[in-house]
């Protein structure tokens, strides 16, 4: 199985207002709405991005260097403001908990979040978290501050990048929360999504909206998603994953009796053998064919 | 209220063998057993200690530095080999979730440990698991790890240590980690437990054992604790705190009436308002008479 | 909204056998299977249904009468032995607990299942639970049990059904408990999905099977629902409701701006007001498509 | 072992006023706090009772009859109204899940209790959850009620009693709720507490209440106990069970070694097989000595 690797770490804010904004970045490669691709039946926000939650801002540090650096940083600020100070109601669910993720228990105990929220590579977590603490403890306003919980996310870009290295340093980290900033959120292999594969393609970050009519609050709820998993991909409900031959257990069913085994492979056997824990296997078919369900949600508003 | 400071870390050891080891290490001051005080029922081990169960090591590393650096680590290893290898049976049980520990969500899902258990202090906890996991990636035989669990407890010593600092190194995590070892186990202000109050006393780390009959078994059952809470501080049944005037909320009920009020303190104001939350108290009067209770629980076995 | 009603209840059963059984009972209707439908790229069992898990069966007492009484259950036995004797794995996942099952919290304790699965109208759980009870203590070899854990899931069918009565007997119980067979399982308006409503249109039970390829184990996991849910119904991708104009806050949406199509609507205002928690929205929107995320999902093996 | 029954259920309620009332009724035992044994260092409210919180009633129905049917309801009604309209705060916390309690999943979801809560034998929760619904139905502004959640706790009560036969009617329960009030509880052998044991001890229902400073909120803290579990008795640290040679393990440890002392068991081997999972032993230790910690909490304010 070349793809079956890790899990989604889905972020998602809400907010009573929604955000005005425009978009005005270039993005080379067209976004599934613009190719008409629409999905539920809600309508998008105007950036069609977690953005469009009032105050949200979303930074990035992408770190690609030489053949085998592909990692990063993504934060996510429920808002601009000293959040130790001005703490959010939160929420983490976990769906595949085979991660690392920092900060969670303390979410749920609490009910709130007092860090930005940052996503990266997996043994990179603490790395990341330490940073977090020195940029909170420094804040103006924090000087007594004694106890934080620095939340942070993670999937696996071992795949893609050297991950026992943790190139992710301290200045990175930094980067990513001072350049977070409202409006379009750069998408694909960015930030804590360089390194990914999801489906058996290159995954990344990429983030969503949605608006609640006005007769039912007309919230707005915003997603950003650091893709990492195998599964089927679909679009809209179109079996793209399998119309191009490249999907979960893909080799495992052809084997089985079905000819056809010319279908390309991203990956190669390096990680094969690196997971066979089988115990985490209903929750990567879980998400099959549905990042929503993702694995660990992180919830802000 | 001087000293309604943090939640205890306990971290349990089960096996079936009971050690056999002879204790020669001097201890200034006597244990409570060694006063004859008798908690429970059932015998305990040789050692009265987490190490009466076969194969576990502990190892600490106390920092002390003129007058507010009060921190250190103490490290706990289920066994002495690789043990991303060879992984233990383990869960982490969460009384009181205003903690930052590391890796619980992992190890509650594969029910499993595959680093040793770190303790220290509570914004040294990402360093703590960093230094873990290049610990870890550095032994023989994890040379393709790509993802590992470190799994770090904590403490609030803040009190009496200058906490934003984080004063513990990469090399004094090693050094816990690799001094680990059988035996009679150092207790009070060492390791994660140098910084630490309970009870408005001085707290620490400490550990006990209780061996189960052979005809149930034989278990040996052992725990360590690093205290760091509030309370009253019962010994064996008798109300040490109340009788010595030193206990949670002491001042509160002295101002309703009662004219008692020249009982010493430990601590000073600080502290008083740094922790308001009241969701969190009746965790603490959870554990109030009873460290078992205890906070985050780690078990491994 | 017409039919934001409840939740589905999922079981899931999975074996290492694949079981062989030939479908013969006539179905009025196709089965999505038989329109050539597939949802998935695992190969379905022989009956593609939960009892091609070997040892599986499924029994169910259908229960109308006149214009109101639309009732009944559906038991699902992992295996036809006595279950308190002869245990089987298992678990519950509660995606939406704004459900009344029974049995959950000893499930998860002890990870046993230890009566058949039965499943039915909300209010009747507790009639249902004891009469289970009485079934099981009456079988040979459970003459001194003094406790069982009776397994009960539920989804309400209060719009089709005069669910207040609680219709259900004893008889219906053990009717659908003795009745219990492999093969084929009746799908549709049967047992406890004789009352319910899923998206707009009629709910009811449905089952599936999936086997895995040899290499993988050659497991066969088996899924029987009880759709009582809103949201959009998709099938194999197609947006059938959104087509159909029957959906999930169509009303809602068309209020904001599109013209107002005439979509006619299964329901009346009956329910409209009865649930207005928000808080479990996002559940709904989470099995919005997917029906696999269901509620309740009580999974033995 | 004679006495390792089963568990505790503890309903936990809390109001930020402190009641007022007499206590009158004739008690043919001293109390504890009669006898000056004071716990903790909280004063009492002013009946040490779980109805000193303002508005709470308690409720019981007491069933002996021959030698064998010794059983009850206990009723707690957080407030006199209709507890479905003007539902309260509530959640329920499992500390031992070897339980059948009806209710938990939705209180812990919704985070609102919206019936009595109710205490009762094991083997009889559903028919006390089937009676509850009915009176809950019943009652006026409840004529549309489709959905509700009864919430029924228990321990079990099947070494005094003939449990099997589930002796509890729907007349008891109504009874139970009916003949509800404020002022003292009764105490001992009654109610739900009619057949249990404890540390080896005849168990039963008790309550206390502990009034916070002023300054801290004033608020009243009341708890009402169904005790069925084994352990050591002690009473505010003196080791009763211990001295009066009746404790759990009690013969098990002597035939380690010590001289067999004669002390008097209050059981027989009825129950010893009955359950040997050892599983669910933890837990029963960790309430050894501190019935506080208890099994299922039930917590309304």
């Amino acid at each position: 199985m070349t793809n079956k690797i890790l899990a989604a770490m889905v972020v998602l804010l809400v907010t009573a207002a929604a955000a005005v904004a425009q978009s005005t970045v270039p993005i080379a490669r067209p976004r599934a709405s613009d190719l008409g691709l629409k999905v539920g039946i809600l309508p998008a926000g105007s950036l069609d991005a977690i953005t469009d939650v009032a105050g949200v801002e979303v930074g990035q540090t992408t770190i690609i260097r030489g053949g085998d650096v592909r990692t990063g940083v993504t934060a996510i600020l429920p808002h601009p403001g000293n959040l130790f100070r001005e703490k959010v109601p939160g929420a983490v669910f976990v769906g595949n908990a085979f991660g690392k993720l920092a900060g969670s228990t303390q979410v749920n105990e609490l009910g709130e979040i007092e860090t930005p929220i940052l996503l990266t590579s997996t043994l990179s977590v603490p790395r990341v978290a330490d940073a977090l603490i020195d940029y909170m403890l420094a804040l103006p306003g924090n000087e007594d501050v004694e106890s934080i919980n620095p939340l942070v996310g993670e999937t696996n870009d071992g795949y893609l990048n050297d991950i026992r290295e943790r190139h992710i340093t301290r200045e990175d980290v930094f980067t990513a929360i001072k350049n977070a900033k409202g409006g379009p959120v750069e998408e694909g292999s960015v930030g804590a999504g360089t390194g990914t594969v999801a489906f058996g393609f290159k995954g990344g970050i990429g983030t969503s909206s949605r608006r609640l009519p006005p007769k039912l609050g007309g919230y707005t709820v915003g997603v950003l998603v650091q893709t990492n998993f195998g599964g089927v991909l679909t679009m809209a409900g179109a079996p793209v994953g399998r119309e191009l031959g490249r999907y979960y257990l893909r080799e495992e069913l052809q084997q089985e009796g079905s000819p056809n085994r010319s279908g390309k492979r991203i990956g190669d056997d390096r990680r094969r053998d690196r997971r066979a824990r089988g115990g985490t296997e209903p929750e990567e078919d879980g998400v099959e064919g549905n990042a929503r369900a993702g694995a660990h949600g992180l919830c802000g508003l």
